[in-house]
């Protein structure tokens, strides 16, 4: 006598570009028959799920949470002890500011199979899109992550600012998520902790997508690069290697734009080198020095 | 008149589990006439190349490089020249501890159409396979890449080790590459930056591959978790999310087994719930408290 036993896979959607999903993430898409997906989920995603596929938005957009933390995880568990196959699909990778660790605790809490399938992580993807690799041999041998949501004023926020001053002392580039509404207070922290006002940096909007934006300049213009911005989210670098952005982000847009344009699986394909110059000359969407 | 333009793609192999690559990654292996790889590629994922591919190791394996950084960035552009579809595949992500911005670099200035494929960080992979999130509400909210290779004594390392010192202040998680031949050094210089003596610290050797090696226990502890391994890749991780692994390896590598046995398109499987608690009870390589 069997009866049906439900999974629930945590699966990293990648940075927007379906072309980031991995593999296994595709595959999970596929035969899922609930989603319940993040807000920053891009449609072109969500297309590779199955068609009769329930599809469930549950993310947080500039506060407003669709769902609570305690209800996503109350679904997930209601679903899977149907014997559903449940997918909670995040942007980039679960475990990175994803919390999906909480989502797989409460799950094998309560006796749930819980797989995870990390993803391409938008702190890495977006950056490299736009020419700036986190390590380059001279410029950089570390990176870290961090968000600056919790850099407020007030005790818990010097706290947290504390924190980000050694972390901008011993890292070699800083990758900041969700710094949008907070660039000024985040060029006073990494001032103050002796980084110098010269030191490269970069915005990026939307990264890996087509509407991708990316701005870089010095650390002291960093509000004035986020200027203008949409309401996607936003990605800082700040580190020497933000300045490759410079040199790396047109050809390595143009690069993917050929792969696209000549994306046919035989490899026999021939472009015309002036129409590859004129490729090469498509604007990136990108401003700055 | 046209004449036959190469490209180079550089592209993110993942941690090593062939589900990991991302779909873009499996599409320029699929057409790619040259692969120029790293060591630590594993078959199953170089089986995704075609048939007809010519596949040549450039990898380095314990300071034994089978062709200098040069040569294969000579190589990649004589291949292109002659209108190849080259890829260079590199573990994890091109972009972190990769080189892959020098090779685009090389590749830019020589006129050749380069474009990058981001892949899923073993940094991220490996710890999240073995139930340790980067970031976990309440415990971490930052993580830091970092590798220990220059770890050495001396005013070199000196200096290295000032700056790691900062980064463990800094980072609620440290993710050391390359940590293998520098464990007590490592411990050495995470305790005297003030790290506590019993943070929780882990080791991990071919994260994500089915031989995976995890260990956890106390940062003190980092040099005996490291002992015995063999001779894969080093991961280590410090931090409170480490913890994490005792509550999260085996029922998430339990999941993973049970996805892979239950892994057909349809989603219609069942299985018996007696054949699940056994799958739970397969022990992960795992030792630690």
């Amino acid at each position: 006598m069997t009866k049906p036993l439900g999974i629930v896979s945590l699966v990293g959607a990648g940075p927007g570009d379906p072309d980031l999903l991995t593999r296994g993430a595709a595959r999970r898409l596929r035969r899922a028959e609930v989603v319940y997906y993040d807000a920053l989920i891009p449609p072109s995603v969500l297309r590779l799920c199955r068609k009769n596929a329930r599809l469930v938005p549950v993310g947080k957009r500039r506060g407003y949470a669709t769902l609570r933390q305690e209800a996503i995880e109350a679904r997930l568990v209601r679903d899977a002890r149907k014997g559903l196959r449940v997918v909670r699909l995040k942007g980039g990778d679960p475990f990175v500011f994803g919390r999906g660790g909480e989502e797989a605790l409460a799950l094998q809490r309560a006796g749930i199979v819980v797989e995870v399938i990390p993803g391409v992580s938008s702190g890495i993807a977006a950056p490299a899109r736009a020419g700036i690799p986190l390590t380059h041999r001279g410029l950089s041998s570390s990176a870290a992550f961090v968000t600056a949501h919790d850099l407020l004023d007030g005790s818990e926020g010097d706290a947290v600012a504390a924190r980000l001053s050694h972390l901008a002392r011993g890292a070699d580039t800083l990758v900041i998520f969700m710094a949008g509404a907070h660039l000024a207070r985040l060029t006073a922290v990494l001032l103050t902790a002796g980084l110098d006002r010269s030191t490269p940096a970069a915005t990026i909007e939307n990264g890996t997508l087509p509407g991708a934006r990316v701005r870089h300049g010095r650390l002291e213009e960093l509000e004035s690069l986020g200027a203008g911005r949409g309401d996607g989210p936003l990605l800082v670098v700040v580190g020497r290697t933000a300045a490759l952005a410079g040199d790396l982000a047109g050809p390595l847009a143009a690069g993917a734009r050929l792969a696209a344009e000549t994306g046919a699986e035989t490899a026999t394909d021939t472009v015309a080198p002036q129409d590859a110059a004129e490729t090469a000359a498509i604007p990136f969407r990108r401003t700055g020095r």
